[in-house]
């Protein structure tokens, strides 16, 4: 490629132009769109005849009118009929300073709330399972079309989901979400589009759960929380007219407080469901981790009619995957999926081809059990570091899950707990971050601490760091 | 593991048990949780006591103190002071008969329009691109936090996109979203957030734009089109109180009819943005492919600040993928994320990290230019075919796509085509779907044709087929 320096004066203006080998025409036009994007050359502006611009350039004319007739295209220039070629008379905006991209730092000792160990994600074991399945997946697999779900992933879910969680399903009541966030907004919608006004919730629990039921325009109803989780018989017993639509319960480990709900309750809450023909929708977030027992089994197999479940590969796995899931009321089959076909048309069929030759190559179950008996042994390590402060800490939700709830006395101020940790680069967060009620009701002095969320390297130093926090404020 | 094969009876029932070894409890329990679940134990018996059962069954006492504390926690059994174990007086529903999930069949001859040929997506660079994506990808790209999509992607994306169709933006204006579909219903919602009640969009258009967007709530003005795209003289030029608030156009290649939007029209509709303070939506959804010249560039660069431009996956990669991008105002961008943040919290971080690291590696500037040259060579071989009926027919959007228009003469109306084609396992779809006018205006009497979406080697049966069909109503 011979590489020609040209210049030439258009309307004036000093154009300078690189011209190399065949790419003459392309370079030209980056040139004068440069110009006019810059502004050098303003709008109405003349250009010179393409002969002429050609004989300056030293180039062939046709490259010219190729050049002008793509700038043309591309709304730059106008040519009019007499009046030659000229710079569009259009806007010109040059986008304003780039904001800082939001710098992603963890703390360097992190405590927070509902994030796995992202170290220990398989990343191998993932990776083998994407190559499998997006080795013998039908072309039509990675078309439009799947709303509901692919069809492997939801198989093999309905065949875990029992086999795991007792739940009772069939892959044609599965739908698969873009995260448990999604699946509950679904149902929220479809309550809202069914005549639903109120939902029931526990008055501890994810602020972001009650954030988007109010967002779908649900009222909300709280129920108070005690050591056997939610108190369902403040749900009532009258008509729906005058009762919650739906109740949204965690039941094998109330969040963040750790109770499993009451066997009584789990009855009394179904048959209130059925009775008011409520929905019950239970959101298993932490199902698979449980320490001191058998799992306990999901509440959706006492009225599949009435009870929507919902589980998620965000414990498990990761949140990145974006990945949750439906077990149905038939009824509710066909309306969660249109309104899933509004927000996305369906979730990456990658990921789920993925995720259902994960669960179906027994991947998963292995995963879950290392990882249940990685976070068993941090929450021993966890409560032999409490130790020393037995009698002046409660700490509550040990039994299962990724986090604890330490009730602290009163010299020990959950603010000021959290506050002494963050200068120490540790984050906990207040316990007070649940509470659906306003600060005047908060009964609550704790702090919550995710002890699932440390790389594994980094555990012990973060634990002995909130104990040296935590004696701070208390005796030992 | 010794096997005991074992039998008591319950409350007058025979319950036959297979306890194996270790296994006796998990036995016991999963028996006695299928004896309630069927109604073989119904509502209020009284249980026997653990030792009657141990000693019937032969087993230790313990596993029945266990099993029936299980079934308590799971709400099959209560026990009361005084009354004993007995089965809950809950409610037992077995899931109505499976519905037959929905069969995957590809028509034999598929010519419907919007998907690219999925035989040829590269699943094999695919795959090694999220080996090294994930490979190289902090912890934290696992977790929640990038509502806005990874980083990684941006930086790729704002790069391609400058280089490729011209749009003037960086990673900070970029969102990543789980398809166009959804990108348009964010823009729809921040249109209506920001108190917009009206959008135009072009009369003849894909169907689910206009249908998600009376969904958002926004009245629909309809522009007509001709040869050079969009009439978007038609926008009027009044305050924006009586104008639209929106304008949504495929500038690059009318969606079906192919053209693309006129220079002048692409300066006037972004004098009339900027006039009128509203935002075009740039719908670029096959923008990469182009045949017989240079891309025509983004109309986003006319006016950044006040063009939302929309890219895809879709149709470069897989539908299934659910991966579109915005390029946004500075203005919109955090209100597009926060809507987002309600959606679905974030796409994907595992397929996001994949496609930034397919396109940093050159991988998908490969896969499109091989796709153009395909798509070229199918759209020259439909060409080939429809020779014989060129007077008879008249054939729009070729220059660039996946799909072209076929306006056919009145001896051939397109429902009878549509109709035979469809006889002979070929699809083909009817022009008036796309159309937003009702059917006394409707206009053309024609069919549109994706050339793109057979497999390559069904291609030629497929367009003989097509052409088969259209000689059965026209000359030859």
């Amino acid at each position: 490629m011979a590489e020609t320096g040209a210049t030439s004066g258009i309307s004036g203006l000093d154009l300078h132009l690189e011209l190399t080998g065949t790419r003459v025409r392309a370079a030209l036009e980056q040139a004068l769109r440069d110009a006019v994007r810059s502004g050098r050359l303003q709008p109405g502006v003349r250009l010179p005849s393409s002969r002429a611009l050609a004989a300056d350039l030293g180039i062939g004319r046709n490259a010219v009118t190729d050049a002008y007739g793509q700038l043309i295209a591309e709304g730059w220039l106008v040519a009019r009929p007499g009046s030659g070629t000229r710079v569009a008379s259009r806007v010109v905006q040059e986008p304003a300073s780039e904001r800082s991209a939001p710098l992603e730092t963890a703390a360097r000792y992190d405590l927070s709330v509902g994030t796995p160990d992202l170290s220990h994600f398989p990343r191998a074991a993932w990776l083998r399972a994407a190559r499998q399945a997006l080795s013998t997946a039908p072309d039509t697999a990675l078309g439009y079309g799947a709303i509901q779900g692919r069809n492997e992933l939801r198989e093999a879910l309905a065949g875990y989901l029992s086999r795991v969680r007792g739940v009772r399903t069939s892959a044609d009541r599965i739908v698969i979400c873009a995260g448990a966030a999604q699946a509950l907004g679904l149902l929220y919608r479809a309550l809202r589009g069914a005549g639903g006004h109120t939902l029931a919730v526990e008055e501890v629990g994810e602020p972001s759960h009650r954030r988007f039921a109010r967002e779908a325009g649900l009222g909300l109803q709280l129920l108070a929380v005690d050591d056997e989780g939610a108190r369902v018989d403040q749900l009532g017993a009258g008509a729906r007219e005058t009762n919650a639509d739906a109740v949204l319960l965690t039941p094998a480990h109330q969040f963040p407080l750790g109770a499993a709900l009451g066997p009584e309750r789990r009855a009394a809450v179904v048959r209130w469901a059925v009775d008011t023909d409520a929905l019950v929708i239970e959101d298993d977030y932490d199902g698979e981790f449980r320490f001191d027992r058998q799992p306990v089994g999901a509440l959706q197999d006492l009225a599949p009619e009435h009870v929507a479940y919902v589980g998620t590969a965000s414990k498990a796995l990761a949140p990145g995957l974006r990945l949750a899931w439906l077990a149905l009321p038939a009824e509710l089959v066909d309306p969660i999926v249109e309104l899933k076909s509004e927000l996305d048309l369906a979730s990456s069929s990658f990921d789920q081809l993925t995720l259902g030759q994960f669960i179906a190559g027994g991947a998963y179950d292995r995963h879950v059990r290392q990882s249940r008996i990685a976070y068993r042994r941090r929450r021993d390590q966890l409560m032999a570091k409490l130790a020393p402060f037995a009698d002046q800490v409660r700490v509550a939700g040990l039994a299962a899950g990724l986090h604890a709830v330490i009730e602290l006395p009163p010299q020990a101020p959950s603010d000021a707990v959290v506050a002494l940790a963050a200068e120490r680069e540790l984050i906990v967060e207040p316990f007070a971050g649940y509470e659906a009620t306003g600060p005047p009701s908060r009964r609550h002095n704790a702090i919550v601490v995710g002890y699932g969320t440390p790389a594994e390297h980094t555990f012990a130093a973060t634990i002995a760091l909130l104990g040296d926090v935590l004696g701070h404020f208390l005796d030992v």
